[in-house]
């Protein structure tokens, strides 16, 4: 043993921050903590704005505002739970070329930065782990780092954003519109003020883009997603899904498209209720993944929160640890440029549109018509009327995305279509 | 680097055996493998019963029935996929005594060997994994192992055991009996022709003993494990489960008892159909895992089946080939004495019972002074009659199981009584 202790700073107070905190200096933990990584963790410091505010939970020896004091004290391991882009990325920089292993909950700076940090920690013999960054507590990264190392996968499909989640959850079981069903999630903590992150699928997006470096071996950051929110899903749609035998979803779906490509998307889709994605409901996450000889596999589990966060954290600084004490460190994906990304509207799908119409005559053939100009069966219609309008739902056969799009365009300009509603992608199979 | 490749070598040609040939020698996956574990591997030979007869899949010039010369031959790593428990426990000896690592899928030896043999690879320098013991394709022993090391676990509940799962599927989305799905279940190859050790939970109990061990370090063989089966369920019970808002699945079930105690058990349960296990169906298997920071967190995947199992033995050989290119092995758990086996009895749970009775006056009465005399209180009673019988479905309020198994004795000799049918414990909440 080289090292008598892995010496462990961190940069954040918050939730997360604060509940690592006390998992590092929980006595009852560390037998089995100091078993599995063959040496005891020292917290050195943990690094907030202002250390004048009060930090329940973290003893006030343990704060410092001097980050990059603590970067200098001969760390092996920096945690980063703090958020956003600057400052962090420096000073996740400045641990790196010291050679400091990183751990961070940090999806964005991951997503925007993350192959270069990890060429930057390979070069200086460290380790850059971000468990956490996707699905709170679901040890997804590490399956697909290590468990599914010599697997092909073809598709990991995941709910991971415990926001949308919870709204749609909300619309599902009571019936509630949009508007309400977020604005209660804001009132719960479930949403932000500014919900966009969230509703408009950038969230989704960057975990997205994570989840597909683990699966393909693509470029860790800057590679594109397509990206649909969640805010014109009505309650009509909710409810046509639910009669249908479906439940709306937010999903993120990386997968292979033929040999060569490779479809990044964050966009809501119908799930059928059999399917095991169906059941995650409120602000839980789950990550489902098809390999070729595996089949499939799911994992499920609390996607936020200060204590589930701080565990797959702490699994991260326990892998770390025990990499420092046998002076090694993980070699991370190379970058697989074979693989092409595949624009969404290249991809066939089953859709559900909505669409508000002017009751008369001639309007059926009309939105008919539109349907079949560019292509797209349609396997069922329903339509209900209220006053002068009705409002036709459609189930679509497979239909090439760019097709639906257009149809989506060309029925928006129509004199017959008052508005089109939603444009949902549907799952067809349990395990389509 | 210490050494060029790392040699592999397989006892078993079966199905798990060929598949895991097949992904070793794909050079599709020769990129991932070699990146992930940074040494290409070798495979040396497959060692089995008899070269003569066909193996499709697996080379000629690989097979080898001479399981001596494949061990003495400067292995890495032994992956022994041929099952039972000798002479493969000899074989495994004789490998980690070489200081070579074994990979095994094997729990009923893990179960019945395990401690001695993971100290038999520690004071050797060598690692003893076996994912694909519990689960099949699921990574859950990993998770355990790494992902959780730093969590205090406070159960762990799980399908692991694919034959029932597909006998309690037939039956509940069928309304089969439980004969006729066993037939079934027979005919399709997922269960033996002696169905025992599926359905009476021995191979259950065997699982249960092992994640008790990941979960909370208690002694990997030797220890007790309540165990009841599937076998004197019937197509009524199903059915008043599915009314009342419940599904009846096999569970393995490990947990702690207060701070000093811990429950193994394998046996049939209620699950609410909200709960994430209730939508796990046929032969797919699922691990629930209760941490206290976590919170709940599920594994689901195949259970069986060559490939998939093939694939959580590849991930346990890469973990070790990794491990020898670094020149370590993973310290196995410490049996952790502190925790004592808590019979079943002295639990409590929610109980529901199904009895068979003469249809006179009086009956009701007699019974219910025998779940009065035993302490045990009723929450709700369903009667149906047929001819001059009647059949009475009771549920309990939480129980003391002891009281409840006294008060099916006293009920089985009663007078009133023509014959008691199940008795099976209800999970009360989502996440209980």
């Amino acid at each position: 043993m080289e090292r008598p202790v892995v010496r462990v700073g961190v940069i954040g107070g918050g939730f997360v921050g604060t509940a690592l905190v006390q998992l590092l200096l929980d006595p009852t933990r560390h037998a089995a903590i100091v078993d599995g990584a063959t040496a005891p963790l020292e917290l050195v410091g943990v690094a907030v704005r202002d250390t004048s505010k009060p930090h329940p939970g973290i003893e006030a020896a343990l704060l410092t505002s001097d980050v990059d004091g603590l970067l200098s004290s001969d760390l092996d391991v920096l945690v980063e739970v703090a958020g956003g882009i600057e400052p962090v990325r420096t000073y996740v920089e400045t641990a790196l070329k010291l050679g400091v292993s990183v751990v961070t909950a940090n999806k964005a700076l991951i997503a925007e930065s993350g192959t270069e940090l990890a060429q930057l920690a390979h070069v200086n013999g460290a380790d850059l782990f971000y468990e956490a960054a996707v699905g709170g507590a679901i040890p997804i990264l590490r399956a697909l780092r290590s468990s599914l190392a010599g697997e092909r996968i073809n598709r990991v499909m995941g709910i991971v954003n415990g926001t949308t989640n919870y709204i749609l959850t909300k619309m599902t079981s009571e019936g509630s519109d949009y508007a309400s069903a977020l604005a209660e999630a804001q009132a719960l903590g479930y949403a932000e003020a500014d919900p966009s992150a969230d509703v408009e699928g950038f969230d989704v997006a960057a975990k997205v883009q994570i989840l597909s470096t683990l699966a393909f071996g693509t470029r860790l950051s800057g590679d594109e997603v397509d990206r649909e929110g969640i805010t014109g899903i009505r309650a009509v749609d909710v409810e046509y899904a639910l009669r249908s035998g479906y439940v709306i979803k937010m999903l993120g779906v990386a997968e292979r498209v033929g040999d060569t490509g490779v479809s990044r998307r964050a966009h809501p889709a119908m799930v059928p209720a059999r399917h095991p994605l169906a059941s995650v409901n409120g602000p839980m996450n789950a990550v489902f993944v098809e390999g070729v000889k595996s089949g499939p596999l799911m994992w499920l589990g609390q996607g936020a929160g200060g204590e589930p966060t701080a565990t797959a954290v702490l699994g991260d600084v326990l892998d770390a640890a025990r990499n420092r004490v046998s002076g090694r460190h993980d070699v991370p994906f190379s970058g697989d440029t074979s693989l092409h990304y595949v624009p969404a509207g290249e991809l066939s799908s089953v859709f559900y549109l909505s669409i508000d119409v002017l009751d008369r005559p001639g309007v059926l053939s009309d939105v008919a018509g539109i349907f079949g100009r560019h292509d797209v069966s349609i396997r069922s219609m329903d339509q209900s009327g209220f006053g002068d309008e009705a409002r036709l739902s459609f189930l679509t056969h497979r239909a090439l995305s760019s097709d639906v799009f257009a149809t989506v365009e060309e029925l928006k300009a129509s004199a017959s279509v008052e508005s089109v509603g939603a444009c949902i992608r549907v799952i067809d199979g349990v395990f389509e």
